[in-house]
């Protein structure tokens, strides 16, 4: 694409970064299937001119009511066997941003977060940030409802044994109008103490929009937290890098502060960035003029 | 000071910024002396060799043990007339931090920040945040002990009737190793929904250290947050730019999101930067071969 070219609209989606391990490698079919799904959803949406937050929201969305991915439904067990759940969503054209943390009874944080996005607030935690949600007709439903088969399992298998103990959703979007936006959800690590919270839910950390760039980050939180790693992307194309680099910087940064993972990132031209440092991501990518493209591994 | 010549060890601190209004006045003389008072224990500690984040710790811990700021002992009620308290910590050197948002019984929430710094999470919210406290031997009590009569009035008063309806604390150090640190911690904002959280716990937002610079924010929490505040200013320095100008960039940019508030922060090389937007911000400085500076208005 050549400068000032816009490839608009643009949206890439995906399902957490982490080692390749069997679990992955088994739902290969069905996780392609799935984000194949969110993505051609996500086209028709911006090609019918949805704005670019409720895209990346409504993708977000899809992937936590997917139970093969560590976000809403599918959500990794804290060390006690319960489940708690942080998401984010932010809007570039004026910085509105809604997040929640800790969350234990809504099915979909991000709409938890969504509802957040443009009021006083941008954060809330807690028994607090069910309550609001539930009080504003978002659906919840019993912490135990949570509590599936396979979490069970994975927990039961111990911290970093396998694939999908981290793990996160998220997208970025540029809509038809130029406009950027960018979601999180995660259900955490699984075996995390009650009361962690990693760096999805927090705004420069793992999610970030303005009116340049959109960044959704995967991977060891605390590593992207350390980094700044969606702030600092924000920085560095805000001083004129090219995405790509200051995506690559993003992770090196990460990187020598112990962590791996990955990102997802759209910029107001409508290049898309997939960086990876870990084994996998499942994503995927469209942009109007091209293929939707789908992977899991590196 | 001219490029390359430090003035390690060097520290500031401030205590909240925000309209100047009667309380404020009132209590000048003895805000003064408290300002005084820390400083010239920072000082004291600074020149026996003791390391920046030992030191940044313990001036805020000083701040939340004084009833005339927000935080700590002073903390803001939130709606329900309950006391959260948010704190966060990071050293430069090694870029650990720890933080926690929420908390309820930490009678210095920093110091809880202090321990989770260093080991497998950054951040820990709500109950477990206390949890984790108490079975570290950090002092905790009733929730109700944390309710003054300061702050029932304050409440009653309603949001941003008069000053100190915000605030927060915080310190930024340079110590004669030439290594930096940052803290900050708040009670809120009075009258708050119970579970908002600000930008003081949050890394890269209110509270940052690499090992070019430190930063400590306070103000229009949400602003600070979507502004990538603390981030922002570091990724400035990382990219040349002096100090004073990137804390000056980051000012306008809350300013444009409709925020006020101020920001202490001091490079690697010791110099120092105050900036404020809003009308107060109590604040105290000192570096190296110069006196100590308390102020309390802009």
């Amino acid at each position: 694409v050549a400068p000032g070219q816009s490839t608009a609209p643009a949206v890439l989606i995906h399902g957490g970064a982490g080692p390749l391990g069997p679990r992955l490698r088994d739902h290969e079919a069905e996780i392609t299937l799935v984000l194949n799904e969110v993505l051609a959803g996500a086209r028709d949406a911006l090609e019918r001119g949805t704005d670019a937050l409720s895209v990346a929201i409504r993708c977000v969305e899809q992937l936590e009511d997917c139970e093969l991915f560590n976000a809403g439904l599918g959500s990794a067990l804290c060390a006690d066997g319960t489940v708690e759940m942080s998401a984010a969503a932010m809007r570039g054209s004026d910085r509105a941003a809604g997040a929640v943390a800790g969350v234990r009874t809504v099915r979909n944080p991000i709409r938890a977060a969504e509802l957040i996005l443009g009021g006083d607030q941008v954060l809330l935690i807690g028994p607090a940030a069910d309550r609001h949600a539930r009080e504003h007709g978002i659906a919840t439903q019993p912490n135990d409802a949570f509590v599936t088969r396979r979490a069970r399992a994975r927990l039961a298998l111990g911290t970093g044994s396998e694939d999908l103990t981290h793990g996160t959703v998220g997208a970025v979007c540029l809509d038809a109008a130029g406009l950027l936006a960018a979601a999180t959800s995660t259900g955490g690590i699984s075996g995390q103490p009650p009361g962690r919270v990693g760096d999805s839910p927090l705004i420069g950390a793992g999610t970030w929009a303005d009116d340049r760039v959109a960044v959704s980050c995967t991977g060891d939180g605390e590593a992207f937290i350390r980094a700044g790693a969606a702030a600092r992307i924000a920085g560095l194309v805000d001083a004129g890098r090219p995405l790509a680099q200051a995506a690559a910087a993003a992770l090196d940064e990460v990187g020598r502060l112990g962590g791996r993972g990955g990102l997802i990132a759209v910029d107001a031209g409508g290049e898309p960035a997939l960086q990876l440092s870990s084994e996998a991501m499942p994503r995927g990518c469209w942009s109007a003029g091209n293929e939707p493209v789908v992977r899991v591994s590196a």
